[in-house]
């Protein structure tokens, strides 16, 4: 067992187990184990909303109680904002995440418990449990759904998996040298100068130092720098073409 | 405004909207914002699905376009695993959400910005923020539910704030707002069109995608858009005033 299990304490709706389940999916998580789903079990409206997330569901075991359910288990971590009398230490979801990952490294069968969806977990199964995982929310608004807790939960601990930062896909490429950011501004420069842009003309320094700025900090590549290049020739001269063109057709009009 | 807004990209389902509010409501997030919902706004279902967060719904603003949507924020990320080729720099929701509050605490408008179910963003869109935000997911199952990419970035929002915000100024003014900045885009390729700078002419939309982008990171200021657009007047047509001041010379070479 490399992840830990995921068990539903009474679900009610077959569609939080699917959506359970997708999570579960996307956080490597796959050993699912419902107490007393409400409606029985199998369910076909779990399978669809999991979107594809079949495996934790064709493989979900039915248990009677938490206690079996977790019987196997060495860790069990219970997801609730209400410890009530039982003593236990509440952790954040990351900082459960890191104690499961230790646990787990050191070869013992883990589990998160989630209870139903409007009663939550009963104290009897809390008190079976290691520790409590409350996951901080606005006290303002604290009805938090039940795939949405595993989604958190799961994210933790995927996330903390490798304590690595996340793969990126790719930083881009390099930014430009400073001698291609001056070819760029001298030739922009060069073309406002022709254009009567500076003016007045003892304001030209600082325009020119304003321009550069922020065309600095966007920190083009190479690439850029060519493509602004052209953009620059083709403001400056498209538009002088375009104008000739007009200027030779008035004056040669079966032109 | 003291959180990112929150805007939806054609979403299909109303219980993903109602969702989305509810766990948006679990994490201080109020500013709800829907581009084009498939089927039409409001739609009984998201408040059913919501569970009583009803103020994000109550208060959702609807929008033809992302551009329209984001008019009035300053640094907008988009959630996506799919960075394709905008260049923008890709980080987790929790380099995000640091991202955000520093933002926030200068004063800056924020959003995050989420995809249809299905069909996630489009390029062009991308290319309107200021960065990306990638969920670090099981990459054997990346099918993720719209609601959960709305409580991954939500949660580290929410869980990030505690942290006190970094110690830095911003120099200068803030970013210039994404409206102006569309401004800036519409003129300059208007300008370039004319100049007949997008050539072939099937090239042109990765053209524009990539001037936006390499532009869009500068955050440049009001001031600086307001040079900018000068900048593009005075290329496209100063030039022309230039070449008509030697031709009118040329013809009367005592003027």
């Amino acid at each position: 067992m490399d992840a830990p299990a995921v068990i539903l304490d009474r679900p009610q709706l077959a569609e939080n187990i699917g959506s359970a389940a997708r999570i579960m999916a996307n956080f490597g998580l796959t050993d699912l184990r419902l107490v007393s789903p409400r409606d029985g079990w199998p369910q076909e409206r779990a399978w669809a909303t999991a979107s594809g997330a079949n495996w934790p569901l064709d493989g979900a075991r039915v248990f009677d109680t938490v206690a079996d359910a977790i019987a196997d288990l060495k860790v069990v971590l219970a997801t609730t904002a209400r410890p009530r009398e039982t003593n236990l230490p509440v952790e954040t979801p990351r900082q459960a995440s890191a104690r499961l990952r230790a646990a787990i490294a050191d070869g013992l069968a883990c589990g998160l418990l989630f209870g139903a969806e409007r009663a939550g977990l009963e104290t009897q199964d809390i008190a079976l449990c290691q520790g409590i995982v409350t996951i901080p929310i606005d006290p303002k608004f604290h009805s938090l759904n039940l795939a949405q807790a595993v989604a958190i939960n799961g994210y933790e601990w995927w996330t903390g998996r490798a304590d690595a930062p996340p793969d990126k896909f790719r930083e881009g490429p390099p930014p430009a040298d400073q001698a291609s950011m001056m070819g760029l501004y001298g030739h922009l420069e060069d073309e406002l100068e022709a254009a009567g842009f500076f003016f007045p003309p003892e304001n030209k320094p600082s325009m020119v130092r304003n321009l550069r700025v922020a065309l600095g900090r966007a920190g083009f590549t190479d690439q850029e720098v060519r493509t602004l290049r052209g953009v620059v020739t083709a403001l400056s001269k498209g538009r002088g073409k375009v104008l000739e063109r007009l200027a030779r057709k008035k004056a040669d009009p079966s032109g």
